[in-house]
This record gives C-alpha cells, structure tokens and sequence, in this order.
C-alpha cells in the first residue's frame, strides 16, 4: 500500500475535520424535513461501521441499498465504503427480474430499503441467492413478508459514535452500479476508492464544475443511480451544505427548497429544467434567486431553455456528458478564452454543446473501420474516452467487456458525436439510435433538438423504423405546448435539414414513454409503431 | 499497471490535444522577448526527447536542470520526465559545495546549464562523479573549460518532432529537488509523476487556486525550486497562456509584464509584493488592470499590504503554505461561508492566514510531548501534515527520513502553528527560531509581523541568542522606511505582546540578508551577532 490512499475516508474526515458544523437537510420519505450536521452524520456513520461489524457482515461485503435521496442514504455512502465494504446502488425502478438479476449477481449480503419500495423487494425476495437480512431506512418496521429485518434507527441504536477505520488499498471497490439495461441486461460498473476520489477532486475543478465549500449544493439526481452524478462525495470533500430532496423531484418542490434553503447549485436531467422554466414564469412567489448555476445532463437542453436560465434566472445551465461507466463525469461547459471571443450568439452555439474533456480525460471519435475521425465540426464519428475513473472492465462480464473496450484501450461509449475547431464535443446520436437511411446517417437527436427547438414543442423524439426501400427511416413523436401542425414542424426543420432528412411521419401525443433514468424510451415507441403499422411501405 | 496512469504524459497531451494555439511567452535571458505556442513547445519536447535516446541516455536517468524560468526550462520539465527521465532542479545559488553534493547524490549523468551559470558549473565540475555531458540552454557554446559541451540548439536540430512516449508507471520519478539546506546538508524529495499530477488537478480545485484556461499564469517563483510552485504543470493541464520572466524578477519588470501580457496570476514570495507595492504609488504608467490575483508564499504578508493589492489594485493575495517535501502545496488562503459571515475587520484576520488544508491535505498540530494541540486560536504546536503528493522519504537519506516522520505516518514540518476555531492555520515560527525564555516560548515570527506592521518598517526579523540566565533572548534587526526609534517600536510590541516578550536588542540595518529562496536568513544574522556580542549577559 502507498503510504496516502486515495479513498472516501479523506473526504469524510475533511468534512468532520473543517466543517463539521456545516449542515445536511434532507426531505423524508414521510414529509418531514430533517436537519443536521457533518458531525452529527459522522457519529451515526460510525454507529453504522459498528452495527454491521456486530451483526458479522464481511468487511469485503457488497450491500444493496434501494432509496431515494436522503440523509440515511448518505450515511450509507460513506459508512458502508469507509468500513471496507461496497454500497450498491440499487434501482428500484428496474424491471423484477433485472433487480433479482443484479442483486444476485453482485452477491449482495444485505438489502437497505425504503418502505416505499419494500413491496418491489418482497416480489422478489425469494428469487435473492445471497441475500442474508433486510434493512427498512426508517424508524420502525413496516408490516412485511421479509426476514430477518429491522429497522434502520435500530439497527444503529446505542452502538458506539466512535469507529476504527480500516486502512483501505485505493483500489479497493467502494461502490457498484449497473447501466439501466435499456438494450439488454444491465451491467455492472464497479467503482474503486480512487475512481471516486479522483472523479471528486476533478468536480470541483474551475474549468468543470467549481463547486466549493461556499456552495450549497442539491443533487436532485438520485442516489441510486450513478453516485447521483458524484455530487455527494463532492459536496463532502468540499464542505458544501447538502440539501437532499428526497421524494421531493417536481418542479414546484425543487424550486420551494432552492428558495428555502438557498441552493446555489442543482442538479437534474434536462426533463426538470423543461418543467421548471413553466413554473417559474406562471409563479410570482418564486424567486430562485440563490442559484448560481443549473447542471444539466442525458439530453442537450433546447436554446431557449438555456437562455431561460442565463438570462431571466441569472443560474447558466451547465451541461455534463458521462456515463455509468465514467461514474459519470467526462465532459462539461466551459467557456474557454478563445470562445469567449466570439460574437454572442456564436457563444452561445458553443455553450449548447457539453463542452470539454475534464482535466485527466481524453476523448476521440472513431469511424466504424476504427479510423480517426476529423475535428471539424462537422465529421462524425463514434465518442471514445479514457479517463483515470473510468472502469477498465464490467463486473463478472468478461465478453460484454470486451465488446466496450478498443484493442488500445479506450472505452467505446456507443454516442456519436462531433469535435469542433475549439475542441467541443456535441454529441449528435447514440450510434444504436442513428437511422441507416439509403446508405447514409441521419441523426435522430439533430431532429429532436430541432423540433423542441420549435417554440409550439414541448418535448420531441425521433425513432428509426424499418423501411421497405431504404432500410430505416425517421418518424418523429411529438408532445405540443401550443397548437402547430405537421407542415408547420416539417417547414421549421426544412430550415436546417435536406428533405430526405424529414421523418416519415409526425404523430402527436401526450407525453413521451421515459427509462427509469428519465431518457425518453425509444424501444417503447419502436415496438408499438412496429405492432401498429409493420415496416415503413415504399410509397410513403 | 493500471489502466490509466496519472502522469504528466496526460497534462502534456491536454494542452496540446485542445489547446495547442495558447502562448508560451518567456523572457531570454539575453533581453529578448520569445514567443510560441504549446503546439510549438510539443515539437521540441519530442525532439529533445528524440535527441536524447539518441545521445544514448538511459531511459531511467536523473539529469541536472540549472537554470531560471524559461522556454527551454519548460521543455525540460516536460522531455525529460514524460520520456521517463527525471528532472534534477538544481538551485545555481546554493554553496558550490552543496552543488557537488547534490549532483553526485542524485547520480545526475548530464547538466543542462543557463550560460550565466556556467562559470559556476567549471568551478566545481571535476568533483562530480557521474555526469558525462554538459548542454549549454543557448543557441550556440560559449567559451567553457566543460566537455564535453553542446548547446542546446544544437541538441534538438534536425531531430524528429514527434515521438512515441513509452507507458509509465505513475509512481515513477519525475522530478528531484533539494531542499535549501538552511540547516545542515541540502536533502533530495524526490516527485512521482502521481505526486505531480494530484498536486496539479488539486491547485485548480475552487477553493485552492482557482487556475482555469482562462487565466495568464507568470510564475515569478524559479523553476529551478519546488517546481515554481506546481504553476508550469498547472498551467499546462489547464492549457492557461504561460509567461516565463526569465531574469525579469524585480518590480518594474514584473509590473511591465503584468500589463504587457495581460497576466491574472502570478506567484512570488512576499519580499517582491512589498517592492511591488512602493514601485506602484511612484508610477503611474503602471496599471496591473489585468491582475486579478497573487500567490505569496514564504512568509505571511503584512496587514497594510494585504489591504492595498485587495482593495486599490484588486488583485487579493492568496497565500499558500508549503515546503519542498510537499511540492509544494499544503494550506492556502480561502474565505469559508462562516468567515464571509464577519465583520469585514475579522475577516481580514482570517485572510492574513495561510488558511486552510487543500482538499487531500490533512494537517494536525502535535505538542513536544507528541500530544494534540487544540484548535483554539491559541495553543501552539509543531505542524504535521499529510498528503497524497508528500514525500515518504528522502532521497538516499534512511536517517533524515526517520526524523521527520512520526511513528503514525504524518510529516514533522518544524513549523510551530496555531489552528482557530474556524479550521484556519497560522504558522507562528519554525521550531529552530522559536525562542526559549525561562522554560517559555517566545515566537520571533509574531514579533517579526508586529515590527513589520507598523508604518515605519520595512523589513524586520528576529532570532534568539543565547543568553545566560534565560537561556535564549530575542534579538531584532529592523530596516527603516521612515525614521522610527527603538523606543517607539517598543511601545508598540508592547501594545500587543507581554512585557517579557520585548527583543534585548533592537538593531538598526540597511538590508536583512536572504537565503538563495529568498527567505531572512537569521544564521547569518546570529552568526554575526555571536561574533560580535557573544552571548546576552544577564544585565540586560
């Protein structure tokens, strides 16, 4: 072992060491709000690390916590990687059989549970292989079919505030997450001390992220997924105020505690942002006036969302591109010197891309054949990255490993994007979405940006349908915020795309099917157009 | 190895994979002014490297770098150690027979030498052991007894500019620098490529330094020293525009730059902000408009000083803490959101310290007795620290190494310090200088800033002689900026410090002599006084 670790034990200790008084709030499951400190997180982290060692949990065990966004979750970020052992993340939105899947596989010794999500484990509970005992994340024990179990404030009850912490080999897991499995099985990422430790240093970085000690900070991302994008291991490393809000995810709510606790900083997948932007114009009582900047992710946001909020709201949207894999930071907004040259709109053209590689990751774009791909604005090419957190191999799953990972060693990420002459990625498709139209590409998310870039749009999305002459073609689903018709969305993107790119056909609905992780379900409505109307006919 | 090494193979790569068109703008030694971009800088790191595989030079070797902050020093940092050699910073300033010391410890197999140091470099050439060539940082040779001698154009031309960089392991060395051996014999830290590169990314955290792109980083601090700071490789990571000052390190000069190049941070020890400050009341023509920040270092800056870069050239100090050891980065200046909440007086208080440990950085006060010191704003203690990039050893050194490591792991910096309440470090003496009075001590650091606080001085320090009764008494040496009599300078110690406290002596002088870092060297002083006065009599 080095003679300094790179692990969670640093962070904890810097936030107990300099800002133990700082404070946690988190938003109950009950509708409570729950207040305190560092320190106070600190004792009942230790009582944790204790109440597993008495009940015989194996310092090297994996556990699977399935909860949402509050402060006994972030007790067991810490004191289950801190003593030795690794937290799984569990989606409790994943089909049944994914969850027993990656509970099993994962050895999973033990199951941490919200009461809200008890009934989704009891469904499967006799399917787990590895799992000894259950754990409710509340006060008391619901009625339930599980056993054995106890509640959370039990479990921690009368043990000790003080605990011994292991010294830990950096490389050591301290977390695992698989991939929502939206084509085929979910996989697993595991992530080591190091990884996150240095994926949170890297955060807090003034050309990423810059969230500092002055900050307050609220992942509205969940915790279950992905490290709730590292912001929790950020917000202790740094000393931030962390509000935790729980089941609290609408816009109404979020805005009510950005303004009660005065959030400086957010973080949400880009569906929220569509929302808020509503919210804030039809209410007077919402001030926002704390935020200092949004951080945005899973889809590009539309311009005039980003104008919204640099402008009106005075809190610039940053983007951030990643992946389960990265853990899950790559790429981010920044303004470098050179953009901030350029005429305004130009810059803003530039903001609306995720941005740059963050200190310590590369990035390239491969053509199918595996050849280098253009930085220039224009040639695209698969998205490929290294990056010092990122993982060099899916748990237990050798052959998907292999198909991820180039001869050299860069991670394949399935996106297709551009780099332009600045050195900003856009990223224009996942290569699974692209549609194979008569030999060429066309990019289904050019077309969704396009159409929400439409002011009658809410939200937008572009499927690829199989098509009797030329393989596949685009028909796109669209959500109205005012009435538009189909000629008028096809005049509108006619502005910017030849006419062979124009979806087949433009079906109105009311709202568009999401994954777990809110991206808009694609396979869904692929199904049901193929089940309605077969492949696409030649006269059409 | 792992997957991804953390090296500087990847900073070299950022700045030029995204931005190779930023300036490198370094002051020759000869007077002129050259200009290039990392772009340009990369094709002569390659063909350095190039040409020293084909010189033949061992892939692991240590070779010497004399000379000040340049365009060709920068190359060095980057050919030698990403090509897996290790640069050996040589301080040319340091006794001729340190220089033999270190070069023969280090095995160095080849110098790279400023002309102006190669007077220094014959003087003692014969009695180096191991070093085989000598290259001369000019186009062409000059008159030199030293063979055999290239010079450094000479070295590069015609070779190729690109080169294929071998896989290095993280922990390797990439650089050796001794410390200034003050006291005793200079000893060797040696720097992993992981030292450099966590030391890098955690200088750009928010709440450390801030470097973004963005910014136009001068490192006045040398290069031949600590790494100027961590600023090349920082800068370089980030891909900021570089000014190297090359010999322009007084005021006018410094000034000159600052607004020719348009710089927003710059780093030198507090003796250059002090002749900055006068130079900047006599001129007009200087604007430091461009300036947003200062480094200091070595000592803590006097109150009036802080005040006028904050509020007149609004460029706050921002103070660091470190050592050799440490490369340098421990603690530095930053205003927590429970300082923003004083007075402005307080925290003003709060900004004259060094701070706060960077994030990875722990630090801990220890009595003689190895007990905790508390953090009471009061109770002093000799600074221990830990870090991710701190050494673990001295190079070639088992017995050095033994003494300043505890039993637990954590470096003994022989720095006495106080820690407040609100987590911030101040460094109160060194351990050799603290003054023992009848069994108590007395910190000739506070009683240095308080002389030097006042409006008559400018320049103070104050070391302890022996004494006969007492043990050790202090003793000031003071220079004048305006007249100011020993009594009155009394009186106002006393206005601060018990009776008891007061220096037996207070001397008069034209200049207080500095070390080759530029720090008050009291061995000289006390060395001086002894010869004269011997020990302090009991009268007095």
């Amino acid at each position: 072992m080095k003679a300094y670790e790179l692990t969670l034990q640093v962070m904890l200790k810097r936030a107990t060491d300099l800002f133990g008084h700082k404070e946690i709030v988190s938003e109950e499951p009950d509708g409570t709000t729950h207040r305190y400190t560092y320190d106070d997180a600190y004792d009942r982290i230790c009582r944790l690390a204790n109440a597993l060692d008495d009940l015989g949990v194996d310092p090297g065990a994996r556990l699977s916590v399935m909860a949402i966004n509050h402060h006994r979750h972030f007790e067991l970020y810490f004191g289950l990687a801190c003593s030795g052992r690794s937290i799984h993340m569990t989606n409790h939105m994943l089909p049944d059989e994914h969850i027993v899947e990656i509970v099993n596989e994962a050895e999973d010794e033990l199951i941490f549970v919200d009461p809200a999500f008890v009934d989704t484990v009891e469904n499967v509970a006799d399917q787990f292989e590895t799992v000894e005992q259950y754990v409710i994340l509340d006060d008391d024990v619901p009625e339930t079919s599980l056993e054995p179990v106890i509640s959370y404030e039990d479990l921690l009850e009368g043990r000790d505030t003080e605990y011994d912490w292991p010294m830990l080999d950096e490389d050591r897991e301290a977390g695992i997450c698989y991939t929502s499995g939206t084509t085929g099985l979910p996989k697993g990422a595991s992530y080591s001390h190091r990884d996150l430790y240095l994926h949170t240093v890297t955060h807090s970085h003034v050309d990423v992220f810059g969230i500092s000690e002055n900050d307050t900070v609220m992942p509205v991302v969940p915790m279950y997924h992905v490290n709730a994008w590292g912001l929790p291991y950020t917000a202790t490393m740094c000393g931030s105020k962390l509000v935790l809000p729980g089941p609290k995810t609408d816009a109404e709510e979020i805005a009510t505690l950005i303004d009660r606790e005065n959030v400086t900083v957010t973080a949400a997948v880009t569906t929220v942002w569509l929302e808020m932007a509503e919210f804030y114009d039809e209410r007077d009582d919402v001030e926002l006036e704390s935020l200092e900047r949004v951080l945005i992710g899973g889809t590009s946001p539309p311009e005039w969302l980003m104008e919204k909020f640099d402008k009106e709201i005075d809190a610039p949207i940053q983007q951030g591109y990643g992946m389960t894999e990265a853990a899950p930071h790559l790429v981010n907004t920044m303004t470098t010197s050179e953009v901030q040259e350029l005429s305004e709109s130009e810059r803003y053209q530039q903001q609306m891309k995720p941005g740059l590689p963050a200190p310590g990751v590369q990035i390239r774009l491969r053509a199918p054949n595996g050849e280098a791909v253009p930085h220039d604005g224009e040639s695209t090419g698969e998205i490929q990255a290294r990056s010092p957190w990122l993982i060099d191999e899916y748990y237990a799953r050798p052959d998907e490993t292999q198909q991820v990972f180039t001869d050299d060693g860069w991670f394949k990420t399935g996106d297709v994007g551009v780099i332009d002459e600045y050195g900003y990625l856009e990223v224009v498709d996942r290569l699974d979405d692209v549609i194979k139209s008569g030999g060429e590409w066309i990019s289904s998310l050019e077309l969704e940006n396009e159409l929400m870039a439409h002011d009658a749009v809410e939200e937008a999305t572009v499927i690829n349908i199989e098509h009797e002459k030329w393989d596949e073609r685009p028909v796109a689903y669209v959500v109205q915020r005012e009435d538009v018709t189909e000629d008028g969305l096809k005049a509108h993107l006619l502005e910017r795309f030849p006419k062979w790119w124009l979806p087949d056909q433009l079906v109105f609905i009311e709202s568009i099917p999401k994954t777990t992780t809110g991206k808009f379900d694609k396979k869904v409505l692929r199904d049901q157009f193929t089940s309605e109307h077969g492949r696409l006919p030649i006269d059409e």
